[in-house]
Parts: C-alpha cells; structure tokens; sequence
C-alpha cells in the first residue's frame, strides 16, 4: 500500500513516533487527508497518533454540530490549526452569497479557538478569462470581509494555489502575488499559507518566505507526485513520495519566525482509500523524518 | 467534433479563411498539433490552408531526412518558424549526451534557415531534489552551448515551462525567471519563447513580456482548458476552448516588438485523433478571430 511504502529511494529512517512523542506536538492532520473520517473519528485519530492539532473542514463540522464540535475537540485535548475554508470570491453573480458563508466561516472560526481562516481566491467565472479583473476581486473581496475578521479576533489567510486551479479554483498563484496583497492590509489581519505543494516549483519561494516573516499564518505540508494522477484535484503525494525538499522550505519557514503547526493536507485517491490510523502512522513518521528535523 | 465547434459562448464571427488570406501569413502550423502527419503531409497541411509558416519537430524531420525535408519545405514556399527542440539538459549523468543532441539540433536549425532552436530545460533527475540547482544547471549548459550556436547564426530561445511540468519536463517556471536567465547572454545569442499556455497565469505577465522585448524569439499560441485530461501532457486546447485571454497577451507581444510567426502548437488526444485538415482549418478561424487581430 503505498502510505506504508517508502518509494523513491528513502530508508525508512525512523521509527513510527509513539503517542507523547514531543516532536508530534505541533503536527496537525488536516480533515481532508482522512476524508472518510467523520469529525469525530478525526480526532480519535489524531489522539491515538500523539497528534497536537486538527485542520478541521467546515463541511464535516457542520454535519457534526458546531457546539458539539467545539467541545469534541476541546476534551481531546487538541488544538484546531485552521478552518477550511473561506474565499472563492471571484464571481461577481455569486459575491454576497460567498460573503455570507465567509461570515459563518469567520464566526465558526472564532467558536473553535483558532486564530486563522484559509482563504482560496476561487477561479474564473464562467466564460471569464481576465485573470487580472478576478485577482482584483478577490483583493476587494478581503477588504469587505476583513472589518468582519478583526471583531473577531480571526486572521484571513491567503493561500496561493498552484497554477494548475489558476483557472478553476485560485486565482492567485504565487507566494509572491500573496504577499503582493496581503501587505496592503496590516498582518494582523491577512497573513498567507504556505503550502509546500502549491509554492515548492516558485523561482525564489525562499525568499518569499522569508519576505513573508509573521504573515505565514499556516505552514501545510504534502508532495508534488509524478506521473500527476488522472484527476488533477487528487494530485498531492505523502511527504517523501515526490519532488518536494522539505528541508529547505522548512528551514526557511522556520527561520521566518513560524511557531506554529504544521498542517498535512493530501488529496489523494490511493490515501483516501487506505485505513485512517494507517494513513496518520506514515504521516507522523514521514513528518518525523523530512519535516520536523527542520523546524 | 470538438475542433469543429465553437463552445464557450464564442460565437463563429469569422469565416474559414481562405488560402491567399494575408491574414494567414504569420500563421505557423507546429507539427505537434497534428502528430499523425508525416513532415510531407504537414507541409501539404499547411500548403492547403494558406500558411505562411511550419515549427517542425526534429524526430519527423528526421524520419524524412535533413537534405529533402529542407527541400521540400523550400520548394512549398513556407519558413521554418522555429525547430523543437533542444534542451533537457539538467541530469548532470546525460549532460554529454544532450549536449551532442542540442548541438545536432543547432545544425538543423541552421540548415533548414530557421533561427531558433527552442529549449526545453529538463526536469528533476531521478530521486533529485534541488531544483535550485536543476535551474543553475540548464544556465550552465545555456552557456555552455552557445558558442556553438552563436557560429551557425541560431539564438537559442529558452521556453518557461508551466509549473505543472516543473519536476518532469521544465524546471524553468516563469516567463520572468527565463529572462532572469536569458539576460546573462546578448539578446542575439539567447532569447526567450512566449508559450500562452505556460505563462497566461503568470501574476506579471504583461510585464515582463514588455520586459522581454526583442528577446521574443517564438509566440506559440493554443489555450489551457478545464477539466484538465487525464493526460496533463495532452492538455493544451484549440485557442477559443478555454480560459486564455490571447487579446491581451497577443496585444503585448506585438507590443514587445515582435514580428516574428505564430505557431499553434496543441498538444491533446482529441485534437490528434481529428482529420489533420480540419484541425487546420479550426486553427487558421480561431487564429484570425481571436490572435491575428492583436498583431
């Protein structure tokens, strides 16, 4: 099964890290690497691993009650890293609807303790195809929302999205678009998140990275796969199963000032199809050995 | 037929255009968008259609033979618009190895009277990493080859890779890092290749067209489409099928300076599976409604 392979050459340098291992404390499962799991088994998830912290979905949160939720999480003793997620502003046939739902985003966001809302820009409208009208929607679109955030004590975060969705889910594309944006706020407000899968290819990510300082208000991690799977959607690869240097976007994470969890997130078909707790051992190991060391 | 017709809400405003059409005379066919055609049936293709110009493929040129298929293109009256390709140069284990082919490829280039030689930089070796140093590579055999080129009168024109093909094809990602890398050379001996498929969602692309001026070697045209098929090499669309907007980016080449051709290069399975004169056909519409205009 390929969550428990170690591929492309790398020993397995490391054992699997046992619950109340220390460097597990700041790695987070994102909801959407064990999509099958419900809320619930999400959690008892990440407490069995030894896990800190959950990326939770609002979808499956919905589904689960947002008060029994919150206490669900709390009991567990986890923290909540991220609410996913916010944004697709770019339609202007659909603008107060998205702002609606970005408002409950924000309120579910301050309900779970968490200080970060991920924002994805959401690509072009239909039959649209100037990108730069879009990317300027979604910039007003923050704007809008941002007085909303501030009440609550959230920090909207832009996350660049790999230019593959540039036309069906993010419009803004890179690191340094991100931060073009971000910075016309004050980081209190809107921060960005570094995703190694949709920033590791950008020419000078590094120091992107290091321009971004206390902006980077999610690190979220997983691997750029080749041949890239059928569904572009489905793409991203466990950690260590791809591309990616982990080393050195971490490094630079890190020396940015970043003390925060970090965040696996793998949209994958083979992963979703494997066993939960299988899939949360090879991310713990995997994360124990290319991501945490750098930290 | 999918290159029959015209989805996206675009109404057919133009007429096929005819052969003698002074429209069609920058119109390049690239071999690529019809794949099944030998190097005779392409120029015939192409011969038929009224086009000015052919971007012809090394591996068919091969097939038919240096001597004649020059011949045969001169005798049909059409310029070779660019050959494709070179490169592929950034595993230091096959570094001799592409160099002998790159500078075979010069050797055509010059024979067959074209001026560029595109370049294609390669992607991650095997089990590598560092694509810092994968990019600082393909600039060292840039230079290593020029000299080469220099004496037979090709400019070598560096081609920005999507980043979708950044760990497999092309570790150069953006219009803007190719001329990062091109402007360490004179612009006689290296240029740079605007593909609108690779660089349409660049955050600056308008720019740094403008920036790159007379290095604009080739305009390659044809259009990201969505849902991305299964094939992302297979991906590229007829232009008009999908979300690039070539007015503005036709508009800034042609404001860059460039008098150059215009190839249409298509790499897609349905495309390739249509009769090759339809295709054309298709392609020569499309081209004067929506590229030709902007010129």
């Amino acid at each position: 099964m390929m969550v428990i392979d170690i591929p492309n050459g790398l020993p397995a340098r490391v054992d699997t890290p046992l619950p109340g291992d220390p460097r597990l404390a700041r790695l987070s499962l994102n909801q959407r690497t064990t999509a099958s799991w419900s809320l619930p088994e999400a959690v008892g998830g990440a407490v069995r691993a030894g896990l800190g912290s959950i990326g939770v979905w609002r979808e499956p949160l919905a589904e689960f009650g947002l008060e029994a939720g919150k206490r669900l999480i709390e009991d567990a003793g986890l923290r909540v890293s991220s609410i996913c997620r916010g944004g697709f502003f770019t339609d202007p046939a659909a603008i107060d609807t998205a702002h609606e739902s970005n408002r409950a985003a924000i309120d579910e966001t301050a309900l779970l303790g968490a200080t970060t809302l991920v924002l994805v820009a959401g690509g072009l409208p239909s039959g649209d195809r100037d990108i730069a009208a879009a990317r300027s929607r979604a910039t007003d679109a923050i704007a809008r929302l941002l007085p909303y955030a501030r009440e609550r004590g959230v920090t909207l975060g832009i996350e660049p999205m790999h230019p593959i969705f540039a036309a069906d889910r993010g419009v803004i594309s890179t690191l340094r678009q991100a931060l073009d944006i971000a910075e016309e706020f004050d980081a209190a407000d809107v921060g960005v998140v570094v995703d190694t899968f949709h920033v590791w290819w950008e020419p000078d990510v590094l120091a992107q990275i290091a321009r971004a300082a206390d902006r980077i208000v999610s690190y979220q991690v997983c691997d750029w796969i080749t041949p890239l799977p059928a569904d572009s959607l489905l793409s991203r690869g466990m950690m260590g199963d791809g591309h990616i240097d982990f080393a050195s976007l971490t490094t630079a994470v890190a020396a940015a000032g970043y003390i925060g969890d970090v965040e696996v997130e793998i949209f994958n078909a083979e992963v979703w199809a494997a066993d939960g707790d299988a899939v949360v051992s090879t991310m713990a190991r995997r994360y124990v050995e290319l991501v945490q060391p750098y930290l």
